[in-house]
């Protein structure tokens, strides 16, 4: 741990024992609003896409950084359901054999190999509609206490700018073309900014729209949310050549394998691995800028596990 | 025009005249929020899939319902734009191989066609999150007025619930698993009130939320769209039988040639057509029933031109 985070992680929280508790109560929510009873078929393979698998980084980001802001926890919970939907349809969509044609995702068979593809397309169209529909619960259908609209919409406008053309959708365009080519560091960032890192910041800051914060608070996370976010992805395209498919729980060697452009074949292993670290600093700094105190712990370890994770 | 119906459309707007000067508007907010520089080409494609083209149904509904109720046209000239995205979204998805494998569309070669596979998908994923964002303008960013908070979320909660898994989605899902199958009338009818009924329902009512209703007028305006949403499937089965591809701009009898159950089908030609007005007099008795005086008219000319189109 870096001299500069010192005080920030110092109030040891014990982030696995928060992190438990907090993925049962995702998946619990996943469980009760992805339909099972939706036509054809349809929820069945929605859920297959989403439920029992995945680390949940993105959820885990959202509910650490309300709670860093004193956010309010049932919408927080909604925001971290909406960007796991969100993050799960763009894996179904991005596994099909029009993408990286794909055939195993968090250790199971993809969801156009268990449903066939018309299925998994529509079911990664469901599951994008699904995220806005539990960021707007209805007054009149929900159990749950209703959002203020005012947070409802700011929620939707960060997930949809996050999701969209100009950030993950984006991305695996930019990732798409640049099969085959040689991407330099730049641009290799600008496309990682977009494809992962954008729902990745969108966690933090839709945790942080859920409770109050400064702007320059707000500024600072947005800063610590981008930091994460690409040290993420220097951190998956490391993990794609060093590990092995039964530890990632999807197929290894990828990027090597469909020629794309990675932090390791741009910048080599070592100085990818440093990146990575520095990259855990800047989150850090970032994290301390924004002056939480201890309520900032738990956003401190999970830059540690975002960069120390082995699968 | 039904007896029913007199007294409403008596006003006797110009909707030709009116309708025209609306899509000039509609065509311009396309143009302006469809981004043309997308990373890779993506915009490119997005525009592509919806600009110069297609009947802006949904777009006419929205505007001629908020006019009806008094309501916002800036917000429903988002609301207009967003459910016409939705719409666009699902036919370049619906279009690629795995689903209806269709090649023309608006009398042009379809998105996959054009763009491939990979990027239409991701098109259609980037279109639909579009929506979302055009419902939620940052104040930050955009030089319209900014709608009320409460109305974003509003028509974002009535948008995503239209297109997602209990409404167009899911219709899709019933759709493909119907394929080869025997369907009775009350079948059809689900199927087709969520593929195709649920948006133009919602259209309806997105732009009765840019204004004030009663309960009652909201619940008779919610019957009208249902209505009419019914009717535009049923000519759609018509036409698909009566048409030529040019007329279409699309591919003519491609349900008989995907072995698709249809109201043509399970009900006969003339009986198809009867149903047809029978829904259009469903549709006029609820405008009457909303009680909006001449305010209606534009929406019960719509209903007449859902029913009497030949394209």
């Amino acid at each position: 741990m870096s001299q500069a985070s010192g005080h920030v992680v110092d109030a040891g929280l014990p982030i696995d024992d928060w992190a438990a508790k907090q993925l049962v109560a995702v998946e619990a929510a996943l469980v009760a609003w992805v339909p099972s009873d939706a036509p054809a078929g349809l929820g069945q393979a929605m859920r297959y896409g989403v439920l029992d698998g995945g680390k949940r980084l993105r959820p885990l980001l959202v509910l650490a950084a309300a709670g860093a802001v004193g956010g309010d926890l049932q919408a927080a919970l909604r925001a971290a359901v909406a960007v796991e939907l969100i993050h799960a349809y763009s894996l179904v969509h991005d596994d099909m054999p029009c993408m990286d044609n794909d055939v195993l995702r968090r250790g199971k068979p993809t969801v156009h190999v268990q449903y066939g593809q018309a299925k998994a397309m529509l079911a990664g169209d469901a599951m994008q509609a699904l995220a806005f529909e539990v960021l707007t619960p209805e007054p009149t259908l929900s159990a749950t206490p209703v959002m203020p609209p005012a947070l409802q919409a700011r929620l939707t406008a960060l997930l949809a700018r996050a999701a969209g053309h100009a950030g993950m959708a984006g991305g695996q365009a930019i990732d798409l073309a640049s099969i085959g080519h040689t991407l330099d560091e730049a641009a290799l960032r600008d496309m990682h900014r977009r494809k992962t890192g954008a729902l990745l910041q969108a966690s933090v800051l839709m945790g942080a729209a859920c409770g109050h914060t400064t702007a320059a608070a707000w500024q600072a996370l947005a800063d610590y949310g981008a930091a994460i976010g690409l040290a993420f992805q220097v951190v998956d395209d490391i993990l794609d050549v060093t590990q092995s498919a039964a530890k990632l729980g999807k197929t290894a060697g990828k990027d090597q394998h469909h020629n794309k452009p990675t932090y390791v074949t741009v910048l080599g292993l070592q100085a990818a691995r440093r990146h990575a670290q520095a990259l855990r600093e800047q989150a850090l700094a970032a994290l301390l800028r924004a002056d939480l105190g201890p309520a900032a712990a738990l956003l401190s370890q999970l830059a540690d596990k975002v960069v120390e994770r082995e699968n």
